[in-house]
Formats: structure tokens, sequence, C-alpha cells
């Protein structure tokens, strides 16, 4: 029998957990598409050459969605438009700094309706558990209520998964091991330098998932003292 | 007792349907700021001068974001880059052709993230009952999943309504008319010339609803002979 032939749009940052979801959804033998989007955040150049060279390599059509909007109506550290990136352990008063509103809302809307304009049936994208406490479009309840409304507003021709939903992020960076993910490729750090700063939230977070402590991190750290 | 101060952002096209709609939360006393969107259609360039005047004269806030990408990203004859707008009445076959895949859900995402961004309470759209046929993102079952992961989406922070739900385009127009909407200085047609053309399936739907026949209709038709 012929397996389905399933065609995925993937929303995709370049960064370790959407990279290791790629891995995953072609080592499954679908059919992806990735859809990179540049709004303007200081580590947007850094995660949208990581993120084409990835797909280059895997052979993998990928399209960069300017949303030059992001900069002039959104406020967030995030942006370089905002205020400094924060720096220490990703807690709930230093995250709320880096919140885009309703951003995944926006990604994926676009991502639905880039979908249905080129017949894929489905979006994925990689948010996880470590991200709920401080994103609220990364948690089960707007991830349900989305996917409905993707469904209901395509006609049911496009569906919405989160395969990542349940897990933390150290989760991923097991799966991504064994996909074979060279982690050196793809970028977490909120700053957006030459290397990972390794203070930020965000490197906070991905020494952690990649177990740094056990000596498994292949990242080069700007300062990867401090602990976490 | 003072009224509760609420801060509304509308979906604001400058077509006839969100015209009506800013007059009536303006008549009820709601703080409005109204976000357009440059998506590149072909009436694009009309409706927007038009909403940007009708703000003007209401003292409204007015923002119009750019969406560069839906050009290069998608294709509906609405676009520029697309095929010819259809002409007739409005039927399924013909409306087909200017389905814009997810629009609303786009447009709405984008301003559930600016109305969490400048702190207003909720997000309006003035979707009806006449386009639920063919536009999927503007039907009952879309609205309510779309609302509810606005709400999850932004902590509870920003609530969504579409106070035209249940309406068809001629009762809007009968409310546009109570609250003194000029109709003249609002926009339909597809086609996006100098006056409107009278037979495309928007100008169709437009002197159904501002009662052409019974001579209530402001509008200048380029061909206005061709029955409904």
């Amino acid at each position: 029998m012929k397996p389905l032939s399933v065609h995925t749009v993937i929303v995709y940052s370049g960064g370790m957990d959407s990279t290791v979801l790629l891995y995953d959804i072609l080592d499954r033998g679908i059919r992806a598409e990735a859809l990179s989007f540049d709004y303007g955040s200081r580590h947007n150049h850094r995660e949208l050459s990581m993120a084409k060279n990835i797909c280059e390599n895997l052979k993998v059509p990928h399209h960069i969605v300017p949303l030059d909007f992001f900069k002039g109506f959104f406020k967030s550290a995030l942006l370089s438009s905002g205020d400094p990136i924060p720096e220490g352990p990703y807690n709930e008063s230093t995250m709320k700094q880096t919140v885009v509103p309703f951003r995944n809302g926006i990604l994926m809307s676009i991502a639905a309706g880039y979908a249905e304009s080129v017949g894929a049936s489905e979006i994925v994208l990689a948010s996880h558990g470590g991200d709920h406490a401080i994103y609220p479009d990364c948690r089960p309840d707007f991830n349900r209520a989305f996917s409905q409304a993707v469904y209901f507003g395509t006609d049911g021709k496009v569906s919405v998964r989160f395969p990542y939903e349940g897990l933390d992020k150290r989760n991923i960076g097991d799966i991504g091991r064994k996909l074979g993910v060279d982690y050196a490729k793809t970028w977490t750090c909120y700053k957006g330098g030459l290397h990972h700063c390794g203070v930020c939230s965000a490197c906070n977070e991905r020494r952690y998932a990649l177990r740094f402590e056990e000596k498994m991190d292949p990242t080069t750290y700007l300062d990867s003292a401090k602990p976490r």
C-alpha cells in the first residue's frame, strides 16, 4: 500500500525546536515545505541564515515571509526597536519582556493561508511545554481553539498540529540528537551576535535542553561560566 | 455611574460594512481605533483612501498595516497579481475566485496582537451572513473558534466580536442610513476604478444592500442597467 502523501507547511525559525521538528517530519516520510518569518527581531538575521542553510542541506523548499509591519506596530524586547534583552534564567519576569503579542497566532494564520494556497493539508509548529508559563499563544487551550479556527476557516482543507506540545525543551533536544541534528548549526540566542551569548533567557534554556552540564552541548557560548 | 471605558480596534476596510460598524460603535460611546490592511488587492487603493478620509472626519486614529507578502504568496482574483475580477451576481462560482485564503484569520490575528500591544480590550470585524456561503472565515463556527483562540492567546486580555454576524448586507445598509453614513464616500467595487463598475459581484451586492431599485443608493455606477 502506498503511504498517504501528506504535504506539510512547517513554521520554521531555524531555532533548535523547529529544526528538530523538521528532521522529525522528514524522518516520517512527510513532504515538508518551510516558512520562515522576518519580523525584525534582533536574532532574526542569525536564525534566518541558519534556516536557509539547513533547508538547502535537507532539500526542503524554504520561503521567507517579510513582516515589516512588526517593528512599527508592536513593542517587545525581542524586536530591535524595543528594550535591551533581559539576562538570567528563564523565569516569568525576564521572559515577559520578550513576548510579541499573539505572535504564534499571526505566524500560523499566514502559514494556514499559504498552506491552503499551495494545497498543503496541514501546518505544524514546534511550540512546547517549556513555553507555556509565559507565552499564552503556546498553551494547549490556545492550540485547540486555533486549530479549530483554521479547520473551519479553510473549509476543512488545512489542519494544525503541535507535535511537541506535551514535551519540554530537553525532550526535544534528545529527539534531535537521535535524528542527527547538528545543533551547532541552529540558533537560539535572543541577542543575535556572532556567537550565542550564553546568558540570556533563551541561551539558558538552550543549555538546559542540550545538556550543557553533561558536556553534550556543541554550542560556542561567549559566556558559559554562569550556572543555570 | 461612569460608563465602562471600552477601547476597541476595528478591522476597517473603508467598505460599507465596516464603515457602518465604525459609526455604530462610536454611536455607542466606544473608543475606537481603526486598522486597515494594504494587501495589494485591486480595489485596495480606493478603499484605503476612503478609509483614511472617513477616519479623519470622525477623528478616529487610523493605521494602515502594509502586508506586502500577500502578492507573492497568495493567489486570488482579488489581488492585482491574480486573474480578472469575475462579473455577474454573487453566486458561488464567481465568488470562489475572490477568496483570499484565511484572510480574516490573518487580518484579525494582526489586529489582536496590535490590540494587546496598545492595551485595547477587544477587536471587532463587520463580517456578515451574506458572506457565509463562500468565505469560510466569515462563518459562525470560524468566528467562535477564532474568538476563543484570541482570548486564550492573549491571556484573556483581548476579546473578539462580530456584531453583524447574524445580519445580511441590506440590514447593515439600513443601520448605516439611520446612523447618517454617507455611502457615496464608501468603496465596494472589486475592480477599483474611478467609479463603481456596477456589474462585479461586489457591486451587485452593494446595489442590493443600498436598495438601488428603490432609488435609495447614492453610488455612481458606470453600468447600472443590468438587473441583479
